[in-house]
């Protein structure tokens, strides 16, 4: 198996669990649990296939990463009560399936040799529209979207920095590996310290 | 023509009509209708035959699906106002949607000769995203998401029997028809008897 | 560089304005203007091609689309603050998106020789799908569900005038400016003069 199905793999798994984490919020059945599991699950990875006309859909020749997905949900349901915050496990999860799903994007479009531009945006769409449609779907104000915390911005700032390591002629491990922990340091940085960028502010109206 | 593209005609005429149904509660014009049926009408079906690489989508080497669309749209704007409760002929119109819909998509992936888990995917994938759509962009609460009802676990369970009754090498009109009748009688007997598989539910909260 | 690719260019442009607008009104910071910008201005454009199996999708193969997207989202966030009401430009410039957008529409179905109904619908998919992603994602009320304003049925009326012209063998360039034409003049003109289609009443409820 290659890294990156390995990333795939991986980035199935937990944003299943945080696709599950958020059906529990919603109090569905177990079936519920799956359906956003998987949709949070591949929807990303989904998406760059469609994108770059890979045929078939990574998951589609490969049940595999269906029946992980369906395999966490079910751990979730069975096991979330124990948890003292399921919310702040939510964040942590999905913090952890954003590092990795980036990275499995990033490592697609540079395999397919895409230019620099495509590869940033991969490693975003990969990373970010699982979790998106999870919460569109669920009606949660987007993790996306929050205020005062860096997201698209994790993502981002990752996938740039995979492709500056790539520019240097870095191993490609190392690529990857650059590639989640800077995305991921961001992230749990921003929901630890509170970095953020600086928003945009609208003048106050007049009166 | 072919069961399965029968199966897809029915699925577009019922999901417009629901389309229509949801546009009226929106209270949006004529084409505001026909919009609406037909994003719910072909929707699960467009979802299914990108991901399946079906080159073109159903409908767009077929423009009769989108007209058929248009005029069950045309037929509920000028009609609903005669019906007494249009949320409950939404929810049936619904539920046989579903059904049609399911089996539709359970059909398109076994004559492809995909594997079990596939045809499963495909065939909740094609019954659940047309309402899915319909009702994120109307901003209603998802049919999908609604506690104490079965609505995935309806097309899983359907789309389940079908390959139970194709491994067992039943002729495909009744792999089909089982499929059509499973989903259709587990949603029904939900909406009717309250059928529901229990839901997940979090300790309550230290005080 | 053909018309076609001119008025994509054209509709990313303006669109990812209306998108970085959308963005300044949910106080995002940069790379959420941007994020939300780039979703805005290739999103129906993408749905586009997805649908017509143009392989790769427009922007794939030319990242100047989304570098564009970007600086147009830049532009915004450092100069919103100066317009006056942001709500009525957001207004404006997505209804100039999407007299453009719904031409680039046309005009690759055209291109690739589709029927009347596709022709018609994929000007309609590429016009109103990126400003209906904005809104959901952003949890706007869409632009094309506003009650008492025509937006839509302004895709529907300038494509099939599209087609007309294409009927009566005017020359390419003229059809698409009678599409841009009568899509813009009905948007604008519902915008100014309230000019809308009858909606659905239902009847009053029963006491």
């Amino acid at each position: 198996m290659t890294a990156v199905a390995l990333l795939d793999f991986a980035s199935v798994i937990v944003f299943a669990m945080t696709g599950a984490l958020v059906a529990s919020r919603a109090q569905l059945d177990i079936v519920g649990f799956a359906f956003i599991a998987c949709l949070t699950a591949v929807g990303g990875g989904t998406l760059r296939d469609l994108l770059l006309g890979r045929d078939p859909v990574f998951w589609v020749g490969q049940p595999a990463y269906i029946l992980l997905a369906c395999a966490a949900a079910l751990v979730v349901f069975f096991t979330a009560h124990l948890v003292e915050s399921r919310y702040r496990l939510l964040l942590w999860l999905d913090s952890i399936a954003l590092a990795v799903a980036v990275t499995a994007g990033v490592g697609v479009a540079m395999e397919l040799g895409h230019n620099e531009v495509i590869v940033v945006l991969m490693g975003i769409c990969t990373g970010c529209f699982g979790g998106l449609m999870r919460d569109v779907v669920c009606n949660e104000v987007p993790l996306l979207l929050k205020q005062g915390e860096i997201y698209a911005t994790a993502a981002f700032a990752g996938a740039s920095s995979a492709v500056i390591a790539s520019f240097l002629a870095l191993p490609d491990i190392a690529v990857l590996l650059i590639c989640a922990g800077a995305t991921w340091v961001l992230r749990a940085g921003s929901m630890i310290w509170g970095w953020s960028l600086p928003v945009y502010k609208a003048r106050p109206p007049k009166n």
